[in-house]
């Protein structure tokens, strides 16, 4: 499944020429001329405004829609099953078990969800250009950009009230500021069992046919009651039939269709295999954890799935571009894009940068752990706080302020086991990579083994409670100086080479947008308006057409039923992951076994898109994408149609269970209305 | 559990000076004064030399002993597993559910044992060092060392007709002519259910308390009948008592005690990270494969479990590198022999051999795959053969033809879906290690992604089949030259980097013996006799006291019972692999619930000694060695008496289990007989 794990995604870049369905397209820019020639279809401003107005971002990385005046939101379980897991305990196991508010009142609301809907764009990339000079040094530029970016976002949330971010696109060559509405009252009304959301589990994922209910609902109020959205979707549970034309509203996170043979190198031969290592190292980390009991299987059930899906999906991407053809193809473009130019610098920038980042491989100034993290936060919010917002670091400006504390004070449960594990593992993968004799590890070590060393800062931090760190956030520079918290202590340690390390990469990001500015131009000079930029976890309209496709000479139909979730359990025996819940066999009697479950369309689609509402010509509600097939794994680098597809679940089998499993006919009758 | 993972082993090195019950001893060099002296325990050569002769190697990696005149012998069902999947077939899984042959006619014959008794040892070290003289480069002196040792085994393989090997010791300090006697048919008598023998699973691996049952009998044959032996171990069930004097009489496989802070260094930093990197690599690919499954889950256990036990093994080592105080102490001790020597150049060279083994990290000219192991065997072969036997790469000399003509033609099961993922995983793994752009890289995946490359291959070998394999050896280098196979032709792609590797590898080797050489000198000058060689998997004697140890505050008894096992059960309400088989359940009635089933002492035992007898003052079998606690997992660098410790199945819960679980009251009456 398609999850963005924005943890793992590296500096976001960019973009591309246009084949068929390809294309994640700008809502201020749409395809209009393809979709009218390939698909005789009229984008009107009214459908895409209430299409976009629609479209809901999970800020933890995800995609939804409203789906009702009174403020329901759907996505899919696996972008909500980090907020299920929260509301969990040990008594009552929301991720694995399901949900049903049968009252407003049962709602529960989430302990740190934001959503953020998308009211504007705006074009600001001469204000942000217009404070970099010819004379700067690269990182003066960086800097002076950096600032001039705060300022806008300043300026527009102190003038609007709306979240204000502005977004780099095609790498560099254009700036737009997007304008959101926050809804951070987010409250869980219905949640499938797992083994509905996740039937197959692991083999089955991104594979098809597929049969899962990946969805879950939860619904946003303001001042306390049920927001009235004037914007929702409309549903049509007859659609999605083969061939239909349907649309994806949603927000791809990262996608690198810009990049130069040479980056695409870096990512090959450096960047994937490392990041696997690092997945697969937390993978068995977490399976030995979840083998000490039932209790520890469901604390680490959560982290564990999404590191699984990232290995899954980053197999996929880097067999993808260990594909002789495929960069051989990436060359033959490359040359021609760069015979219609004089300037090649660009490119030696980025072979350039690619070999600084080598150069970088062998330091770390952070660690990857929960309870680190937040310390490592409060450590560099105590400096930047002293700062004018527009010289700080990104995240500590003021415009991101309420998303920073949310998560930073989220009351979210905390496990010290858990967090003691990963932290042992942190410091040992710390010592791996700058050496046992690093003065640095030296010192962060403090004479013990990584174990007994994280037992002993687990032990001497009070990062578990969220009062904790609101204090601490409260203290300031010399507060911080004085605290005897053991994690801060850490994170004191660190700061100078995270500091230090962020500096050289933000310099190094500067120059990769710079260069790839220029590429883009050269792309848009030498293929006109074909070009949409590379995802940015921000709204995209992708399109396409409900299709099967052959695979080793069979003929996949593009969608499954009801019906063939049980099937697909009875040719498995019921074994491992392949068991639907009891509240499915108990209703089989009643249930339309012929109702559509799941299907696939050529919509050009990647991880953040997870959640997205598929519509169709009238914009209406024909499903949820919650996965790409493995043949989609590429999308990183390049659509490909032959046989990728992304995978949605059909409304139709959401409203059919919603009846007749769940007993949810309330539920049911607000959906569309 | 210890099984000797004998692919991940580097190269074999030594040595120590001795505290308590620390020492893995060489039986022509016992420590007879400590013995004496902290035991009041006088070794006879009638005692030591029984014992010698009871012990057996397992050539695939394992201990044993023979059990009764007629040629019973007893090791670890983990070591026996590898067997026992060999004899599986889809319809009966020998490793899983166990077996019994009730006659001398069901005993299955193991496909490619060999079992290796030790006869004699004789010290050739003047005769080794008088091959190579001073005006020898490093890479003459290394060829003129291995065509010594070969001259000298082939001489006494023909004067004895046993197998000989030279095994070098302390690194290169010492050279001694091992000569075995070598079982070839051997057979199944007896294994209990994976659910006795591993209980617990992989969580419960390398902890103690434990209630594993981990055993398995064979029996070996000599001209069809079974072998009529003069040693073998008579038992003593009610032995191994609190504070009883214990002996374990087995092989460890290596361990690097003699290491330099600069090697040592190495493995933290370089060597271990890298091995952790890709066992868990590993485990993830057999783990998801099995997912496919029940038949690609058995299919894919016996290799699966091999890698989790390494896993876990090597995370333990590495976490003893990584506490800074374990290389604070050995650079003191480092420091004090450093001081009682003029000439240095030992351990700098080391450091240089270290930095050279980090240059060759992204070179590589093999692959891990058991297929494609056959197809290189077989082109290095077709050339090795032109030459004289001393000539030749080590394992194609004629004294180890016997045992690489047994594995290479073995006629064990090979499974088409599994060589194509694993193969394909392995041209992955190359190309990472090499980087995509290299030319043998290139040359290797022949324009195709590793797994359309790797289908492709695989359906173009004949390698599955022992007979063509048979052939393919008869060739010589003509014929291979003009093999169609496809495994060959890669096997041909890739042996000049090969054979340039090896050749670098060898010196580097060759390199290190001279220089730890020196410092075993220089030991042996400081500290007398009271050093013992690292482990070089040849037979050594190890002893210490059946003793249990605190642990959290807790008092851990040595022994664990049967009755034990019921309540471990029901403590983990029988989930996940705490499940005891029917056959324990339906016998709980009948068995004494006291019989001692697992134990706990002192002795320095490594990977490799599983299997290993344990054997009282009077030379009597109280025990199997079947593995060591979590905290003895340092042993590589360091033995530990605070809380490490070797685990042993006791002799008595065999007994037991086969009279009143297995209804074997025939095969128990022959035991010690």
């Amino acid at each position: 499944m398609r999850t963005l794990t924005a943890t793992l995604c590296a500096h976001t870049l960019f973009c591309c020429s246009v084949f068929a369905d390809e294309g994640m397209w700008l809502f201020n820019a749409l395809p209009a001329q393809q979709l009218k020639q390939q698909h005789d279809f009229t984008v009107t401003e009214a459908w895409s405004e209430h299409l976009m107005l629609s479209s809901v971002r999970f800020n933890s990385g995800g995609s939804a829609s409203f789906i009702s005046s009174n403020g329901l939101v759907l996505t899919n379980h696996h972008v909500a099953s980090d907020t299920l897991y929260k509301l969990s305990t040990p008594e009552r196991d929301l991720a694995s078990g399901g949900y049903y508010a049968q009252t407003l009142a049962d709602e529960l609301p989430a302990p740190d969800l934001e959503l953020n809907q998308l009211v504007s764009i705006e074009d600001v990339t001469q204000r942000i250009n217009a404070s970099v000079t010819d004379s700067m040094s690269v990182a003066e530029a960086s800097k002076a950009r950096q600032a001039a970016m705060a300022t806008i976002e300043q300026a527009s949330k102190k003038a609007t009230g709306l979240r204000s971010d502005v977004v780099t696109l095609y790498g560099g060559g254009r700036y737009h500021l997007y304008r959101y509405k926050r809804y951070t009252d987010v409250r869980l009304v219905w949640a499938p069992e797992a083994k509905a959301a996740f039937f197959g589990g692991d083999a089955d994922n991104f594979e098809y046919p597929r049969y899962c209910l990946d969805v879950t609902i939860f619904r946003v109020y303001e001042d306390g009651k049920p927001a009235q959205l004037e914007n929702f979707l409309k549903v049509n549970p007859a659609g999605a039939q083969a061939g239909d034309l349907v649309f994806v509203s949603g927000n791809p996170g990262r996608t690198q269709r810009i990049l130069t043979t040479a980056a695409l190198e870096y990512q090959r031969d450096h960047r994937m295999p490392r990041v696997l290592d690092l997945l697969r190292r937390k993978e068995i980390l977490l399976q030995q954890y979840g083998l000490s009991g039932p209790e520890q299987a469901r604390r680490g059930h959560d982290e564990l799935f999404g590191i699984q899906n990232s290995r899954k999906a980053y197999t996929g991407m880097l067999a993808g571009l260990q594909d002789p053809s495929f960069l051989a193809d990436k060359r033959n473009k490359e040359a021609r894009l760069k015979s219609t130019v004089s300037d090649l610098s660009p490119w030696e920038t980025i072979a350039e940068v690619t070999q600084a980042r080598i150069g970088l491989q062998n330091r770390s100034g952070s660690l990857r752990s929960g309870l680190y993290r937040f310390a490592e936060e409060l450590v560099l919010l105590a400096t930047e706080d002293t700062k004018p917002s527009e010289k700080r670091l990104r995240e500590f400006r003021d415009s991101n302020r309420q998303s920073l504390e949310q998560s930073l004070f989220s009351p979210a449960p905390l496990y010290d086991d858990l967090e003691r594990l990963q932290l042992a593992d942190e410091l040992a993968r710390f010592t791996e990579t700058r050496g046992g004799n690093d003065e640095l590890v030296q010192q962060v070590l403090a004479g013990k083994g990584p174990r007994e060393r994280a037992a002993e800062l687990i032990a001497g931090t009070n990062m578990f409670s969220a009062e904790a760190r609101q204090a601490l956030a409260k203290l300031g520079p010399a507060g911080i100086a004085d605290s005897r918290d053991a994690l801060i202590g850490l994170a004191k340690i660190l700061e100078p080479e995270y500091r230090a390390l962020r500096e050289i990469t933000e310099e190094l990001d500067e120059r990769e947008r710079q260069a790839y500015a220029k590429i883009t131009e050269a792309k848009f000079a030498a293929e006109g308006d074909s070009v949409y930029p590379d995802a940015t976890f921000t709204l995209r309209l992708a399109y396409g057409l409900v299709k099967g496709y052959e695979e080793d000479g069979q003929s996949i139909p593009p969608r499954t039923t009801l019906g063939g979730a049980f099937q697909h359990e009875a040719a498995h025996q019921r074994l491992e992951d392949w068991v639907l819940p009891d509240s499915y066999e108990a209703a089989k009697d009643k249930l339309d076994l012929d109702t559509p479950l799941n299907f696939v369309c050529t919509a050009d689609i990647i991880g953040g898109n997870s959640g997205s509402p598929v519509v169709d010509r009238q914009g209406q509600l024909v499903g949820v994408i919650f996965d790409g097939n493995i043949q989609s794994l590429t999308a990183d680098f390049y659509h490909s149609e032959v046989q990728g597809r992304a995978v949605a679940v059909h409304i139709a089998a959401v409203l059919e269970v919603l009846d007749k499993v769940y007993n949810a006919a309330e539920l049911k009758k607000q959906i569309g209305k």
